[in-house]
Parts: structure tokens; C-alpha cells; sequence
């Protein structure tokens, strides 16, 4: 499959993520990038919603070649757009359902999907596909936030800060193989319990200070070894002068180009899914937020590249 | 009940609407404000739920005579702040529950709720509270859109482009007693059918071209004469060249003045609430958006204070 | 020919204009929307080329039914989104030979080109395929600059404010059949001569002062007949409080409100083609420059429909 | 005097009013354009110290030629940039005196100043210099605000919402030529007493719904005469969608087009100052504000042009 | 004392510091929170006053467990919103009384003050109550400018640049202890005399990039001991792209997390008062500027926690 | 030569870089500013044709001394404002020869020119200058981009991607003697073609996570010795947190402490010329980017003052 040309691009004036054909169907790809543009499961500030729409112009301006894994994703890969996922902006049931339905349609084609959200609260029905096709996943959870909300907070246990309680409930995920990154908001003294318990590996954002972000990465891929591994990326693990356009942002958090050494420093892992999320456009500037996205989607896409 | 004076504020630095007292119940009230920070009615983009905390700061700056009506709302009014309603942001059902229940502590101490969304689903549940008290009031709706949408568009029936229909379907609205000013997006050549059956007294935004606003406004209150009135205002019935903070703009709306002019000409109606819409901080800039609403709420809390 | 669903559109993910059907050749069409993103004849600020982009993200979000003429653009016109022209930034002379083929392509067809600029020196190829189509055209020009500079100025014959003069000589317009609205900007005594000699009806900004845009309208939509008629709007004629996004914006224009009402006032004439220029998101806020711009094409899309 | 070609403006990048030429002293002069970088005086949002340097920069791109009055000011007009009045950012006393002086100079050269503020308290000293040169002068306001304030409010007698009363009880403006145009914030009940009492002309915004702005203008200057007239122009007057930077903005106010028209029909007049101040560019955007201020001087400098 | 819960605090709309009780007497309480809306001092860009208001709006936001120094500040403390002091926008003098009595008042109940300015002129008076209840402090400063200016430069000795020449003249400081971390501009050669003189440890930005932030702060605490010590944090400290929201911001500045390692490296300090000063919301974008002032504060409040 | 005081500056009103003279001979000079203002060779956002205005203009907010190189530029410098190269925006072989003209009227005056653009197309022609005056160059050459691309991509070989292309092939550039800092964009695996058979010193963005920039600056300045040495600063090669205003933005790139680093560790070096480049003012917020653009101005002028 074939990038579209800069001249192609700029007479076609519609834009698909990073210049990629459009596919409804997946048969004989490698990697699906889906949009996902449901915020009805955040808490604070909305807009996650118009996340795909800003990443897709974007992501069109990314480069084609990863200088590090040497590699050109968009020629080893198939890789194709499939669209938005179709969710109406109320019904966080109706949103679940589709976006694993979305996400199986992926992994059935032996593909692995790339989402962009959307709240956080739409990455668990990926996991829950991802888990379906390969059983528990080591996950990656790039995050300011532990995300592991029950009900008693907002009187309601589906919303974006809850999708890791379900998860690891649910079995999505590998117990000891939860490696978080980033964290740096605590509710209280016993927040860290339910990962504690799981054997997480948490690596609080204090944690950069005296290591070297290919440090943590390394370590991750090689306690991943070859399990099916998972990244979900909510940009508010980004300090918000990287990444302004986020409900809740949290002074204090890594710089891009820590989020890119770790993640090329899980080169040689099993990449099976990814997604970002918790882009709010209408708070961002100068497409600060939504053309980091398109960067971290270009980074998964060649770590997944790579392992092809 | 008294305002705080300008040095209170200064040195108090938390902001009840228009530096009105803060109370918890209200008996002995004739207006109560109220937030209702929710737009998970919301069908294109969000932010309406921030619209609470913003008007309140730039409430403080109002002035405090009306020189048309020639009345100090504030003194002749006993008016109370009567903080936000507890709503979840994902439940549009306890939302309309709690948001009819504190409206019906308003109108059981005999006092009118003046609302600020929120998204227009919030405007439902008042009018329900305004009905049981009232019975069914003359509505002046000022919108660019008619809000009568069905469940067929969005799979959903209860959204902010639905509040209209059902407010007619459950009867809260007197036939012949719906005035919509502003109207100017049409989905079909059918949507004024709902209305039009209603016998509504649809005022285009060309209408203006024609007619003065204090004409449609003396023509509206002599409309009404003395039935409880109520007053819906989603401000995209102003052009967003004046309203920019608001989710679904329309070029081609009414101007502020225009906007206050049918407001003054109601002077003499028996104003029973009031809820101002749509009004989403994160889409404002320069606080016009915010501020507007606070003169909105000043010119029905004017109206208000006539009537008593 | 069909738009899309909202459904179709929210799982789409790709927008053309008005959520039309893309095509890349115009056979039985009425109607051809082109984007032009070049804003290399630009003298003051740039930004014009983002315009295209844009302006088809917000046109989703337009209504469909005209309330006014009565009329359903996309059920009555075969109406396609014919993509971007495709331009090089740096290169005046291949822009102008690129965007009279593709008009020329529309007017082959039968149809009529409605483009989306880039900046006002994209109107000149457009005007040249319209003349050799129709012959010398009416023209109404909206517009703060009468634009008909020479090359004295900038030492240079071919930029935005030059098109018109290259418009007159090149005898692609009717000689009494220029009319001009809103123009509010002088260099000096002698600017309106060259309009003056070529006998337009120029409407100076405070003209609206005086009489009723749709009375300005009636007599253009008169004077002009059945001749041919062709719309060139510079977004400037639009007051900037309105219109903020453009690169040299005029305080004192017309509103939006009046712009609909001159153009709503041409119903019934013959238009063979339009443009929307000078629209700079860079400029922008709240969208709402480019939402301006969608609605100005409505209305064009409007009277072409009516008069089929 | 000349001003700079587009040439040299474009080479040289140091941009004094309208291009003009710099001047320090002012001999043979008819106008004199002069900065007063303070906003010590705002009770509210500060910012209007940022203003001079800002509407010089705009002001390079306003037209030559005033189409109305039939008059190209900067060739009629040996007009200069005196440049920004040395005041430091604390002292108001220094502020007042220094101002003073500068307009005095102004003055004992024979000629008129155009001030750029600052906050309203720049307005005081210039009005004090005129007095000294004039008499007793006829005062054209346009604002929002009364500005009549004493020291009750802030503790404080000198701050921009008291030049007005000041000016009044110095015998700065003669007894029955105060016109105030765009009031409507009112604090309570009394607070037209100060002007009431001194015969002023009040027309607050709601009276330009029944006449024209240029009725409005013409009643004043058939009002002054022949007597030295300055004016005043809080750029609060305008409605906040035009001008969107100032510290203390009002909904419901003029829209530009409305105070072109008021100053235009002053045409005629004797006129000896003009000030445009609370123009606040940290809160403008797409520069509207500080655009509109350099056309309401230019039209100030055309009504000066007309008169010699 | 007791944090409000999530659900008081959205029902309230009325936001103290980080949901605190409000207080106006200050017995029995460690810590309180002091907001002075006073930007009379600013030499450049003034909006510092609208700093109190907006840190509080954003502070309901930050977590309640510091997990470096493992307390809980708000359970630990006895924390309150004392409001904002009651400053008038132009007397520096006034000012400084009020804000010393205030400081006195929390100093007198044994408490601490936590103060958001405001300019940096506001540290002066505060440093006055410290040194007089706990004598000359060990001063932290953290800050990109030297703050020694004298009258020398604006004719005035009592602005936000000479704060620290009064204090050291006032023997506020105590001679060896004044520790300046960030400083990154010098007006001349001679500009670090005032500081050297006084023995002052001035750890310039460069020092950043051969000591970790954490080092810093150990050698500074460990410098201080059980003195009283006062942390001053000018928030222009931080590079701009954390914290665009300041007057006169300086590229090449300390990192967020750099300085939460600098301040969490003091743990074991006997904290007596602190302030973060320079906030301007009027330049902030997506609330950078006000989010890293409450966080901050949270981190003075947990090193206060702790010393407890 | 003599900087103007602060209080010159402020009431003069009128700012040439850093308060400077302005000059339009350069004899007994040894630096001379210039502006260009040009983004006709932009192939994406354009906007940097403002940048010298706007720098200018921050310009004056810089101090005086610098604390590394321990020298005072404007003392120890000739240094004088050369107004901006006159360029029409339409024409990239006019402006290639105005720029070559003025920077050789600088070094024929024995000075070294430091130029602000406009798009990276300004570069060429200023090393054409210096390379007739001085010989081919070493060149530190700072971007995101490699800006060797030919004309295949945009079928033009003159545009702000292809500079480096043309200084090679015109032997502007001494061999072995091209150093690039910064670059994370690769279209695909080949593009580092032309500057490895140039034998370029590539340093990758990645190379900073594992040396500090002060060794990447100290190895630059060994290799280059005492030849003439010029550096391009494109601001993109900064990361958009800092650097929000330019048209390519590529996410993780430096910060500015990092730029700021190599360029002080360039001390000692024989600096014959510098520009900066690609600072688009629409798109930058808070002025960040173009402070930023001034402090490397900065930079580059105090290693001029210490290598004389």
C-alpha cells in the first residue's frame, strides 16, 4: 500500500491519517488507524471528541522514515484509515460495543489497530479485542493519572478514569506486566493500592529524574519480552507545555522527547495495539497537542513496523 | 438581602452570581441563580458545563440600575446565588432529576429560577418544575436552531436538540404560547412542522430585517399578557461574531442590542424563570460569550424585578 | 447525487464540502466545489491557503433546506466536491493556468465552479474560464478595496489587488455590469477612476447607512437580468468583528446579516459561478471566519439551485 | 510633510503613526499624534499601557483618502508623531503633568493633539492644556461608563473612571456641551446626577435604536458651532464584538460602522483634540481593537483636515 | 479542616484554594492562603492582579497525597482561605500596609502565609510580618531577574524589580542566606554587586545544566537549617513555554519538574511563608501559567506539612 | 554606539532591534541587524514575513550583559539597525538579489550581518555574501529539516526546503565543514545523502539525549577553528513548546537552555555572519517564539563582541 504523493495530498484536500488509503474492510493490512471521537467519559474539561478529526490534518506533515528503528513504516507496513468508529456522543454502552466491534473487525484481519481518541474511557473495549485475540497483554499506560477510579467517586464506574480498574478485573491484562509511566497526581495515600496488588511497574514521573527515559524503556521491552504488548497513551503524561490541549493537565511531565525515547526504546517488542488519547483540540494551540498525537502514532506504527 | 460592595469582593475573591448572597434554601426569595454544570447533551462540541464558574466572575462587573425599566434588580429583588446542581457529567437521567428537584425548591418558596447551563437538555427539567407550579407558561425560546429533533437523528431522544419536543409532547408549554425568535438553520423543508401544528409564533432571524426587535418584543409580551412566562435563551440566537463561545454557531444571527431590545419590550409580563444556554467557555475568548449571558441574566432579572 | 448521513459523516472521518460526494470529473453536475489554497499574490498577511481545509471541516455543520428561497441545494443541485486545485505556493502563472483548466473542466460540464480560495488573485483564471464559457460576465464584487491596482504599487502586475483590473482589460466582464459592495478603503482621490470609466455601480459601505441591503440586492439582481452573473466575495467586506480571519481586514463593514440580504435579494438571477477569497484561518478564531465563508457558499449554492 | 511610501515603510520597519513623520518639536504643525503608555489608572483589567505601540503598528495600513468628508488628511495636514509621552508606569501625578505638558506644546505650536491611551485618566490633561488654549471646550464622550466616579468607590479620586468629574468641576467643559454618546452602565439611580446637573446631552446606546448615528452627530455638531470641540473616545463605547481589547467591556454597544457615522456627521466642526483610550491589546485579538482605534483617529484627523 | 469533597465542590461554584474553608481570623490553623490582586508594581506587562482569582479556579484540581515527601498536606494542615487582601489598584503604599497587616495577622495565630500575587512588590510587606515575627529569614528566591533594582531606573523606588534591595536594606534577610536560583538576566556588569555584597549564593540558570535541581536544593537546605526560611517564586523563574503567563518572561528557564525537584529537595526546612508572584492570566494559554502556580503551592504546603 | 535608555526608548515609541541606532550605511560598524521580511518560499504555513516587526519589538526587553562570555555586546559592538531588506513578497529572484546586495553592503563595510527572516529561502543569498567576502564558510546550521530537497518535490528548486542544497552545489559551504544540529525529519532513508557525501556533521536530535549540548557546541567550535563560521538558526529546530510560532513544527526537538548551550560553547569562534529564521508571529502565542528568536540574536551577537 502506498502513501498518497505531497502533490496527491494537497489536490485531494481530504485527509486521511498520514496520507493512508481508506479501507471499510481489513483484510491484508498490518495496521488500522481508527478515530474514536467520544468524550462522554471525562470528568473535567471536554473535547476529546474532535481529537481524530485535528490528528488526521495533522499527521500528514510527519516524515516517512524513523531515523532510530531505521525504518519506512508506511512502505513496510500495510497500513490502512478505517474511519471513525460510529459512536453517538451520549451512550458510553452503545460507544463500548462499537469500538470493540471496531477493534475485533481489526484483529481478525490479523492486524493491529491504532486508535485515537476520544477519552480514556474508550480504550477498554480495545483491550478487551486485543485480550480476546492474544490473552492477557503487557501494557504499557502512559499517564499523569493511576486511572483506577471505582464508582464511589462520581457515582459512576465507567468513565475515563476507571478503564485500568476494569481492565484488571476484566484478566485484559497480564498480572506483573502493567508498566505505568508518567504518574504524578495522587487522590490519596492508598491510590496506589490496586496496582500495587497487581504488581504493577510503576514508574512515577519523579522516577525521570534519575533515570534516562531509554533506561525505563529498555527495561520495559525486556520485562515484555514477547508477550503482546499493548501502549495506551494519554498525552496528559506529557508536561502541558508539550501538550496543552488536555482536560486535565498536570504540571511537572515529561518532555516529548522523553515520551519518544521510551517508546523507541521498546524496539523489538510485540506490538499489538495502540491508542492515544485525551487530546482536547479546542485547548490546544498552534497544534501543539494533536501534531504531538500524530508523532506518537508515528512512533507506535514503526515500533510496529519493526516487529514484522 | 444585599449586595457585596466592591471592596467585599475584592477582598473576598470567591464570586457568587452578581456578588448576590450564596444560600443553601430559599424561602423568602423572589430569584434564585443556579448552574447546571452538564453538557453530556451536547451533539458537536462540548464545553457548555464550564459556562457556570465563568459567568459568575464576570457577573461581578455588571452595573445594578436598569435604566429602561428604571428598577434596581437587586435591591427591589430578595435574590440569592443558589450554587450549582449537583449533576454528574454522564447522566443525562439524574441530571434532569436533580436539575427538576432544585428547580422545585425555587418555585415552592415562591421564587423564580434563573438557570445558566449547561447545555439546552438542561432547560427539560426546569420547565417541568415551572409547569407543576404554573401550569403550562407561554415559552420564549431565542435560538438559532428549532431543538425539535426526535430520537431518529442522533439514535437518542434526550439532547440538547430535542428539549423543545418533549416540552410540547408532555404539555409544559400552552398551545399557541411558543414564541421562537432567532430560528434560522433548517435541517428539511418539514422541521417547522412540529412547531407550526403548535401554532408557534416562529420569528425568523429575517423577520429583524423587517420589523424592529422592540416590536416583536411588545407583540410577544401583549401575546402573553399576564400567563407565566418563561424564557429559554440558547445564545447562538446571537451572532457569533458577538457569541463566539457557544458549540454550534450560526453566522447571520441577532445582535447583543437587538437581543436586549426584545428582552425590554417585555416589561409588564409575569417573568416565572429564565435559563440562559450553550454558552461554552472554552470556545469564548476576550469573556464575551460569558459576559453577554451575565447581561442576559441581568435584563430577565430586571424583568423580573418589574413585575413584583 | 446524495450527502452523507450524519452517521455516514461521523464514521467517515473525511470531509468534503457540505459532506458532498468527492469527483474528480464533473459530467452531470450543476455545481463544482473547488478549493484554491494559494495565497502567494498575498501583500500584507498570508494564510489564505489554509482556507480550503477549513472552510470543508465547519461545512459539514451547515443546514439544508434555504429558508428563504425555498429551495434544497443538495436535492435540487447534482453538486460534487471536485477537490483542491493543484497549486504550487511559490508560482503566480501556474496557479492561474491550473484553476482556469479546472474551471474550464466545470464549465465544459455544464456546471458552475464555486471556489474556496486562497487569496483574490485566484478569481482572475476563475472569471477567464466564466467568460469563455458565458462571455463577459456581471459581476458583483464584494469586497473593502476596489482592487484594481497596478503594478506601480508592489512593482508587480499580478497579485490580490490587482485582479480586477486585469478583469476590466481582459474584457471578461460587461461593461455597466460591475457591481461593487462594501468598499470602504481608499489610497487616494483617484482610485475609483478606473471603476468610475468602466461605469460600475459602486455601493460604498455607507450606502448600507441609507438603504436596506435587500433593496441594494433588488436593484443589482434588476441591472443584472439574465445575463450571466458571477459573485466574487472578499471576506473584508465583511466587518472584522465578523470576519476576523483575513490578512487585511477594515473595521466598518457589513455585517453578516446584510451580506445574506443582498445575496438573498439576487434570487432569480442566472449565476454561472462564485468564489469566497481572502479567508485566513491562521487569523481566525472560534471558527468564525471559515463558518462564515461555508454559509456565503450556501447562499451562492442556494440561488443556483432556484434558478435551474 | 510626507508620508512614507509602502517602499519605505516596508524597508524601513519602524513605524510611526500612519507612516508619518517623527517630529519632537512642533512648529507648523496642524496635528500631532501622541502615545501615552499608562494604564495606573484601571480599576479592573490593565493593559491599555501596550496601546500606542500597537495602533502605530496597525495604523500603517489604513487608507489616504476619507471618501465622505472628500479629504486626504495627511496631505491637507502637516501632521507628525510627537512619539509616547515619558511617563513611568506609578505616578499618576507625574503622568498628569507630563501629559500636560505635552499637549500644551502641542497647543502653543497652533496645533491639535491625537492621543493614543492609556487608560480614561490620560484624558484629564489633555483636556486641562485645551482649556488653557481654548476656553471652556464643548466635549464629545463616547463610552460606556459616566466616568464621574469620586473617590467613594476606590478610595481614590484619580483614576479612569473620574476625569469626567474632575474636568466638570475644573471648568474644563462648557455648562450644556457635554455630549455623551453609548452609556449604559449604570451603578444606581443617581448616577446621572453629576451630568444631569451640568446639562449634559446624554445619549445612552438605547436612543440609537430610534434615531440614526448620524442624526445623533449632526444634533451635535449644531450643538457646538463653532466652538472648540474635543473628543473623548472610550473605545468601551463600541460593542465588545468589535472591539473585544479593553479592560471593562459592555454588551450592547455601538457597532463601528454606528461610530463612524456619529463622527462623521460632526463634520464642520471646530475640532481642537481627540484621545482614544482603554484600547487594551493583551486582551484583543486578531488585532480588532487596536485596528478600530487607528480608523477612529484617522476619522478624528479627517474631521481636523476638513476644518483648516 | 477539611478539603470540600468533589461533589461540594461542584454543587458550591465557589472556589476557595484547593477547596479549603474560607476563614477571616485565622486561629488555631498552620497555613493559610492569601490571594493580593495588586499589579501596581509592574514595569512592562501588567495582569498580575487577575492572578488570585484564576490559581483558585484551577487549584480544585490538584491531588491531595505528596508521594516524594509522603503526607497529605490538607489532613496534616490546618489549612484556610483567608481571601484576598483588600488592596486599591493604584497605591503601592496602601498596598504594602494591608498586606503586612495581613501577614502579621496569620504570623500572630502561629500560621504560615501562603501568598499569590500580584507583581513581586507584594513579597516586600510580607518578608516585613515574617522578619518581625521570626527575624531576618533565610530567603529562597526564585526568580530569571535579580530584583535590586534602585530609583534610578523608573524615578521610583518601590516597584516589582526592588524588592530585594529593600529587604536586604531592611535586614529582612539574613546576610549568607539569601539563596537566588533561575537568574538569567543582567541589566549590566555590575548588577550582581547588591546580591554579592550581601554574600547571597546566586545559582544562575547555567548551574542547571552541570548540578542536578536536586543537588540545589539539598545544598540550600542544608545551608538554611532550622532557620525560618521563605521561599519568594517569581514565576518567570520557569521558562516561558511552562509558564507563558508572565509580564516580562525570559527564554532559557528552569523546567517545571526542575523546579519541584529544587523546592522537594528543601524537605526538612522550617518553612515559614512562601509566595509565587508574576502569574498573569491575561498572557496565559490553556491555563499553563495558573496550573503551575497552584502546584506550587501545593508544594510549599507539603514542605510546610511536613515540618509540622 | 549607544543603546537608548529606557526612558529614550519608551518615549520614543519606535523600536530598531534592541534599541540600537538605526543606520542605513554600515561604514565603522562591526554588526548590523537586518530584517527580511519574505515567506514566499514557505511550502506549508506561511507567516514569517512578520517576524522582524515583531522581534524588533521584543528586542528592547533583552538585557545588556551577557553572564557566559562576560561581555556587554552593545558596549563592546558597532552594532546598528540596517532596517529591513526591501523584498516584494511575490518574487524570490528580486529578493535573492536584495538580500545579497544588502549583506554585501555589511561585510564590504568590514561588519557581519545578523538577519532576521522571513522563510529559510533568505539563507542563501546572505552566504553568497559572506562566502565572495570571506571564502566558503563553516556553517552551524540548526533545523528540524535537512533542507536539502531539489526541485522534484515541489517542481521548484528555489524554496525554503532546498538552501542547503544550492550552498553546496554554489561551494558556499567548505567541505567537511557543514554542522547540523537538530534534525528529526527524514522523508525518506536517503535524504541524508547530499550531506553525508558532503561529509556533514550530522548531530541528530537523538545525539542529545546522550551528550550535553555544551560538547556538542565545544566540538563544533574545535572543528571549525578560526574559520570564518555562520550559523542558521532555523526555529524549528527548538521544540514547538517553546517555539510555537513557525510553520513546520516537529515535535521533541531542543529546548531552548539546550540551544542556548551550544551556542556559548561556540565561544572563541570567528562568527562572519547569522540569521534566524522561520518565526511565524500568526502562529506564535505569548510572544515566545519571537522572544526566543531575539535571545539567539543575542547570543550570536555577544560571541561577534568577544571574538573582536
Amino acid at each position: 500500500m502506498r502513501q498518497q504523493s505531497a502533490a496527491e495530498y494537497l489536490s485531494h484536500g481530504q485527509i486521511p491519517f498520514f496520507r493512508l488509503p481508506s479501507a471499510a474492510t481489513f483484510a491484508d493490512t498490518d495496521a488500522v488507524l481508527l478515530g474514536v471521537p467520544y468524550d462522554g467519559g471525562t470528568t473535567y474539561q471536554p473535547g476529546a471528541r474532535l481529537a481524530p478529526y485535528h490528528v488526521r490534518r495533522v499527521s500528514a506533515l510527519t516524515g516517512s522514515w524513523h531515523p532510530v528503528h531505521e525504518v519506512a513504516p508506511f512502505e513496510k507496513l500495510r497500513a490502512v484509515d478505517g474511519g471513525n468508529v460510529a459512536v453517538p456522543p451520549f451512550d458510553a454502552a452503545i460507544m463500548r460495543a462499537q469500538v470493540e466491534g471496531a477493534a475485533a473487525a481489526v484483529y481478525s484481519a490479523g492486524a493491529a489497530p491504532f486508535v485515537v481518541g476520544g477519552d480514556h474511557s474508550i480504550t477498554l473495549p480495545v483491550l478487551r479485542a486485543a485480550a480476546k485475540k492474544h490473552g492477557p497483554v503487557a501494557l504499557v499506560h502512559f499517564d499523569a493519572h493511576f486511572d483506577t477510579s471505582g464508582p464511589e467517586v462520581w457515582g459512576e464506574a465507567w468513565h475515563h478514569g476507571t478503564f485500568l480498574r476494569h481492565a484488571i478485573e476484566e484478566g485484559l491484562v497480564e498480572k506483573g506486566q502493567l508498566h505505568q509511566v508518567g504518574m504524578r497526581v495522587y487522590k490519596d495515600r492508598g491510590e496506589r493500592k490496586v496496582v500495587d496488588e497487581f504488581r504493577a511497574k510503576v514508574r512515577p514521573i519523579e522516577e525521570l529524574d534519575e533515570q534516562s527515559p531509554r533506561a525505563i524503556g529498555v527495561a520495559i521491552r525486556d520485562a515484555a519480552g514477547k508477550r503482546p504488548l499493548y501502549i495506551s497513551f494519554d498525552v496528559d503524561a506529557i508536561d502541558p507545555a508539550f501538550a496543552p490541549g488536555t482536560g486535565t493537565a498536570v504540571p511537572g511531565g515529561m518532555t516529548s522527547r522523553e515520551a519518544f525515547a521510551v517508546l523507541r526504546a521498546l524496539g523489538g517488542c510485540n506490538l499489538v495495539g495502540m491508542d492515544v488519547v485525551e487530546v482536547s483540540p479546542p485547548l490546544d494551540h498552534a497544534d501543539l497537542t494533536v501534531n504531538l498525537a500524530a508523532h506518537l502514532l508515528f512512533e507506535g506504527l514503526a515500533l510496529r513496523a519493526r516487529s514484522l
